[in-house]
């Protein structure tokens, strides 16, 4: 039963949510968002002569063992498939990484995986796994003709507690598609993210998604209870465990949770869902400055404990390309340097109305916040969370876009955003509102919970000359404030060569003793993450 | 400010506490538990013949690497202190485990640790590093006469930071200290266990500690953010991350989480506190069955959501013990097959009165709880706590007590216990009330929300004619239901033989070459998880 915030008559006047005119997000399609024929970024690795080019005597090998809708071969390694087929699986959701692979292979169960990896350690074919490729660093595609191991077809429910609230699932799952189907259960998956329609669970798994809600339910290394993960040589390794506890001897399946897919590929996965909310609130704020952000947040904290579930941020910058391409309006009354969105989680309404409401209230009053809107019913709800995570979407169809995924100190997490725009104006590459100039928005957002910036540089086109600009600065600035080069999107193709700005020589060292202890030939995903 | 819960007056009729007459636990000592000329646990490995024996030339080399004043040796090495000063070191908390070190070190620095690791690992030298000397599976002492490295001089808190709540401090800290410190800063350790007055945190997150908050902070697994470890060989693996997020590269800390000191020493910890609950509640339930504690549970989960920070359990026997040994009444009107308590923990105090008194109401009206008692202050919560904390020190005290911890689905988690007493009394070796059999309890309790029960079999003596009857039968017992044979413990030197009951082949084979990895002469806690 909904019950009417206290004090409404107040908030009404103050919080109110403008007409948005939005309809669902869809999937994207890199095409649709830039052209094809735009610069690759550059640095490609060499490719490996170790590994072996495929002929038409493998792909006879590869059709012994799998079905054949299943396999994807061009005629240039003796198959039938028009390379453009292929291109879905050749590049990256953004087009900015793309391979040149002449075969796809979907297997439909973990032993045909074990059968597919055999084969290729014994012969020394790189492979690249495959999820729903919503990956941002690379991870993803083949670097060049690496073999696509795709997991897609790997898509069923095993099993499902109630009680316990443990779902074990293959690899290939979409995480949408499991969080309906443990909604209707009264559960929810402890992560989510914009690209949730697409991305597979063995995908978030792999690389160790973070999303919008990881502020409340935290990170992977403790929703994940087992993994089914193949090596490359086809042993399998069988840790599905349905257990919240089991300390039995070194955690392994750790070590795949955030490999990237080097290490061996998972095929399947449990984890803890926790309770579904019995309600929500999103309230979407102004604020006049980063430093009025953060205090908002300590007070969050404080008045909504354990229901807050999200607390974001994004600049005007933002604001301005999400109500632009989403054709929405500003539910606030004016424009304002920075939004927070606060969205809170439980399990009594009239508690959580009150708590939130008493935020809001001494929001206001403190003058930390100078108008919001509170979203009335789901409806609201959702065209709110639009705002926040049309975003990357948005920004994408303003221009060509560098993204950065970094954890900062929450108190100079938005300085590097000035700094850059600061670096770019000196280099005559960029004005704020000139859209002459090369760069278009150099822009904030992201989770101020977790310390993690989202930060975006909007150019007309990928060229070094801007590149060069903003890298590798953007990681010394990173290493030099003691945060990550990576908070959530993993390292990839993209940032390899950047790993030493936050991980120590020793460190990087025994990852590459791991990396060959698990992958001894370096078939798996080759020149990615180390 | 505390406000009345509703209808108290029907909830004072029907819950209540009685007059609890209990102190505050006290840290034990094994010689407070046990006799010492009590039989130790069979199966103690052979000694390896590989490593050396130490000589007053070795005691020479650490003489000139750590102070005087930080170095225990007996006689037989060379060194000067009395065997009994070497007692604490050598035998476990339950006096189950003991071996014959010489030489005990407890250095003061990372570096000191290094300095001792490469002079051992150069010299073949079996060291066995110990925190707070609390585990239950033998892990923490010699076997035989391996060095004993203990981290409590290692004991500085190295940050604080009240903003993001993360905490760096050495790995020697104790937990409680590190808990009361965090509490005058708002927060709270994300784990919370019987031994908290001795336990090391870096104990803690060496054996993946679980204990009474799991149910609301999770593992460690999330909550510990970076690691320092100082690996066999000298070399300082320095992952102390501060940050939420950081996916750069494969998470090496996640290995040593639960590796119980086989593959590195950790020297420094950091990790999330979450911010300290505001209001806490606790009652103690009476109930009928261990389907009627399932129903509780269920209950709990719905009307408490968020706020349950607890599920316990035990049976009568336990309950039966804990107020013989601990002085306290009963504060519920009679005895009960089963008794729970329940915690909640939250921001707002009126809306957890509320949340909680509906729930007592509820399960009060279904009859599924027969009687219950509600803490109304700090010391009442503090006495109910001891009623289910101070299990364990009870049985110790009613006889020589064989310890299991083990995940079971909930649905069959207690039927082990009544399983295990079924074939002691068909040996004759107990029949339930007399005490005149070597077998004097069967029972059990733990963690229902974690589904893990510790079952504790208490007989006059540890005998292998009592032990034959249960063991392999309780692994064989919980690896048929899916299980795990240590779900908090750890393996140690108690369960090397058995974890096969828990882990496959391949996946015992791919621990043994980590161990070779990170360890490749073996030197660090041998005989123990692999």
């Amino acid at each position: 039963m909904l019950t009417s915030i206290r004090n409404s008559s107040v908030l009404t006047a103050q919080f109110r949510l403008g007409a948005c005119r939005v309809g669902n997000a869809t999937t994207l399609k890199a095409s649709q968002l830039f052209s094809r024929k735009q610069q690759r970024f550059a640095h490609t690795p060499t490719r490996n002569a170790g590994f072996k080019q495929l002929t038409s005597a493998d792909i006879e090998q590869f059709k012994s063992m799998l079905p054949s809708e299943t396999i994807l071969a061009t005629p240039a390694v003796g198959g039938s498939s028009d390379p453009v087929e292929l291109e879905g699986f050749n590049a990256d959701w953004l087009n900015k990484y793309r391979g040149a692979s002449q075969l796809v292979l979907r297997p439909k169960s973990t032993q045909e995986v074990a059968d597919i990896l055999r084969y290729c350690n014994e012969n020394q074919i790189a492979v690249v796994p495959q999820g729903g490729n919503t990956g941002l660093v690379g991870g993803s595609v083949p670097v060049h003709d690496e073999v696509v191991l795709s997991l897609r077809n790997l898509n069923k429910i095993r099993g499902y507690d109630e009680v316990s609230g443990v779902l074990a699932c293959d690899a290939g799952c979409v995480l949408e598609e499991l969080d309906n189907y443990v909604a209707e259960r009264g559960h929810t998956m402890p992560l989510d993210l914009g690209a949730k329609g697409s991305c597979h669970i063995g995908g978030n798994v792999a690389t160790n998604a973070g999303g919008i809600r990881f502020l409340r339910y935290g990170s992977l290394h403790g929703s994940v209870l087992g993994l089914e993960v193949v090596l490359p040589d086809g042993t399998i390794l069988d840790n599905m465990s349905l257990l919240r506890k089991d300390n039995t001897g070194y955690d392994l399946k750790q070590l795949f949770i955030g490999s990237e897919g080097t290490l061996g590929v998972i095929t399947g996965v449990s984890l803890l869902t926790p309770r579904r909310p019995a309600a929500v609130n999103v309230a979407v704020l102004g604020v006049s400055s980063y430093e009025q952000v953060q205090v908002a947040f300590k007070l969050a904290r404080q008045r909504c404990g354990e229901i807050l579930s999200a607390f974001e941020f994004w600049d005007a910058s933002c604001m301005g390309a999400v109500l632009h391409h989403h054709a929405l309006r500003n539910p606030l009354s004016s424009e304002f340097p920075f939004y927070v969105l606060i969205e809170t989680s439980g399990s009594n309404k009239s508690h959580d109305d009150e708590k939130l409401s008493e935020l809001l209230e001494e929001l206001m009053e403190a003058e930390v916040v100078e108008d919001g809107a509170l979203a009335q019913d789901d409806s609201q709800i959702a065209k709110m969370w639009t705002m926040r995570e049309g975003i990357p979407e948005s920004l994408g169809k303003t221009g060509a876009t560098y993204k950065y995924d970094v954890s900062i100190p929450i108190p100079v997490l938005y300085d590097v955003v000035g700094d850059i725009a600061s670096r770019l104006e000196a280099a005559g590459l960029y004005k704020q509102g000139d859209t002459t100039r090369p760069v278009k928005l150099v822009c904030g957002y992201g989770h101020i919970g977790d310390s993690n910036l989202h930060l975006n540089i909007v150019a007309d086109k990928f060229q070094d000359k801007v590149t060069d600009i903003f890298e590798p600065f953007v990681y010394e600035w990173v290493q030099s404030h003691r945060g990550s080069i990576s908070a959530e999107h993993g390292i990839g193709l993209m940032k390899r060569d950047y790993l030493k700005y936050s991980k120590s020589s020793p460190m990087i060292d025994y990852m590459k003793r791991i990396k060959s202890l698990f992958d001894p030939k370096g078939i798996l995903n080759p020149y990615k993450v180390v």
